[in-house]
């Protein structure tokens, strides 16, 4: 089988062209819609092929794990899915499988969007007991932004204790960059060759939109997101076994994988399942999400109290109607209000979100209430972080980083 | 500055195209010509825009080193650089250069023709005592065959033996193999990075004749032969020196160092300078080189004496005429026939050469007599390296291939 010929009939065919008629656009680099209430993500699931998470599996994977899902799983916030099922059956007979995510570091500040991958992650770590892969693509980074090397490399160390912050457990826990690793795993870069033998420039400027004015580096770079899907790239934690993996991360990384799900039989490892989640909205609301180059568009995770009440009062995009009388008589618009989404994001009690719900929609809640809810609900989470980040020193990282076994049963 | 623009007026730029016309094809995966008497290495010279290797700088090197030139040299075996002269002012300025060669391991079996760079490289390393690196591209191989990574990785240490049986020096010399090197040295991937985020598709196209069917690793594979021109990628070496480096190769590796060369001044490293060699040519003449597919093409450093003596009288091209009586009165073509290339090459002994030359080209010496002289020439180089190569144990090639600091002035 030639390469050329593997492209037929795999998930990443066809995929990049359908995006170009659409009014939402969403690949690894850019996420707009040309929406006020933001991407269609029904129409996402049926462009990109995957499944939608819905009230079956939620139900099974509540019957495996036997304790309620996290709230981004009810609430939506993670939506779609590929080879859940495959996980979860894995689980009820007793086999292994690993928890895969990463971060491109392109600023040294996170913002509370980043967190969210890295959060239900780590409630599914705590939840299966298992190991985790973290990725940080400093080199991604540094062919797509104008940073240099030693820049991305800091900024990854900068990012990993962010992340670190959250809470992850340290024996449980594998935290590395690309720019690193790579010079201290040989398995590393054997495995990013084997992709690359398998994938052609046809398949990458399909899946990706690639051009010929591009960079060499750019064209290559999808194995290197890819490699950490297979168990033997980590064979300082797994040995020599070849167990499956499930990859949480935001619906535009989609693309990585559906390439890496077409090559894995051809490469000998299983295709790594999938858990999707929606964009977290800039503040000035979801036609694009929270981005850290948009200094206005984010809560950072290194914001003051007064910082994140000033921009949520002053740029967070309001549902609310234009007078008084008026938001009295309709009621605000959750669907585009972006402190109630913020509330959905991050307020962790469903009855208490129920009444700002009905509250804010029906007139009782204005905008200036639900916008100082949103500000109380955050000011403490971002608070804790900051706290918490500080306990985080290069010790503590380079523990993290360290090639090292994991416990995992 | 965009990566486009930096194709202006580089060395590297419509090279490729002015090869479609010629009667020659020279690049690093096919040599071949129309011509009996093989590449026109002249026209070589300025397609590619090197210098020719003229006497006037084989004075000056025989000047600064202050001993005569290697056979391979005073015989025009090389015979075009890309300054020769930086590297020569460095050495009478005192100050420090390096060596850099290598070998894409394609089979376990190297023949003659492979160890011509190697042979001219130790030389020019005991003339100017300066420290080595040889690259092993296992990972090149196994984009460009159909090898699996861990039979490149295989054939790269048998190869390493049989290049570290030449004499060449352990404390002077390290030997890599990408696909091991690149997991134990940080800085390798890195380089990789700097050089493949000045590189677009469109310029290796234009370097390499890559289409957008080509594997995504082949597209990316010329930036790791490129990284050894950097003595940054070896800091265990060179610590932070930023020093010049000297690359001598057969010329079909010219489009690498073309490229490399291009982009040295964004990356912030000497452009390399180079010492190109002609081909060895195949036993069936000089319209290919000699290829380690085609066995009986090639005399192996693993043939018997036995071996050699068949295949030079079997399949070696003879430049003699068809009959006694007619070869008596015309003589023998030198320029075409294989055995006596193979003692241009491989005779050491001028004057012994300056007789045979005579004696064939007059008539006196037959077809059979100047194979009969090539094969005693070169059976007892084969035997010797035989027995060197057992010398080469594992632990042997390690202590080569290990990290370390090596001697230089």
């Amino acid at each position: 089988m030639s390469a050329e010929e593997v492209v037929n009939g795999m998930e990443s065919l066809g995929v990049q062209e359908k995006q170009e008629e659409d009014d939402d656009h969403v690949d690894p680099w850019s996420v707009t819609s040309k929406n006020d209430a933001g991407i269609d993500y029904d129409k996402l699931i049926k462009r990109f092929g995957s499944s939608k998470l819905d009230d079956e599996i939620l139900a099974r994977f509540e019957k495996v794990t036997g304790k309620p899902c996290h709230r981004f799983l009810r609430r939506g916030i993670f939506f779609s899915h590929r080879d859940l099922h495959t996980i979860l059956t894995l689980r009820e007979q007793g086999k292994p499988f690993f928890l895969y995510t990463g971060r491109g570091p392109s600023s040294g500040s996170m913002h509370l969007g980043h967190l969210v991958p890295f959060i239900i992650t780590k409630w599914i770590q705590e939840t299966f007991d298992v190991p985790l892969v973290i990725q940080l693509t400093d080199d991604e980074k540094s062919l797509w932004k104008d940073l240099k090397v030693e820049e991305t490399m800091k900024l990854a160390r900068e990012n990993a204790k962010d992340i670190i912050a959250l809470g992850f457990d340290v024996r449980k826990t594998f935290v590395f960059s690309n720019l690193d690793f790579m010079g201290r795993c040989p398995e590393m870069y054997q495995n990013i060759i084997r992709i690359q033998r398998c994938v052609t420039f046809n398949q990458v400027k399909g899946i990706f939109g690639f051009g010929d004015s591009d960079v060499i580096g750019k064209i290559g770079f999808p194995a290197a997101q890819a490699v950490p899907c297979m168990s033997s790239t980590f064979p300082f934690i797994f040995g020599k076994k070849n167990i499956h993996c499930l990859i949480p991360c935001a619906i535009d990384q989609d693309p990585y994988f559906r390439m890496t799900r077409d090559v894995a039989p051809r490469v000998g490892f299983p295709k790594p399942a999938l858990l999707h989640s929606t964009f977290f909205p800039a503040l000035q609301g979801a036609k694009s999400k929270m981005s850290a180059s948009d200094p206005n568009s984010a809560i950072f995770l290194t914001d003051t109290p007064k910082q994140i009440k000033t921009k949520i009062n002053k740029h967070a995009f309001s549902g609310g109607r234009d007078t008084v009388e008026e938001h009295r008589t309709l009621g605000g618009d959750t669907n585009v209000d972006v402190p109630y989404q913020l509330l959905k994001f991050f307020l962790d009690d469903d009855e208490e979100l129920e009444r700002v719900r009905v509250a804010y929609s029906t007139g009782q809640m204005l905008s200036g209430e639900i916008k100082k809810k949103a500000v109380e609900t955050l000011q403490p989470i971002v608070e804790e972080h900051q706290k918490q980040r500080k306990l985080v020193t290069d010790e503590v990282l380079n523990e993290f980083m360290s090639l090292r076994k994991l416990e995992f049963s």
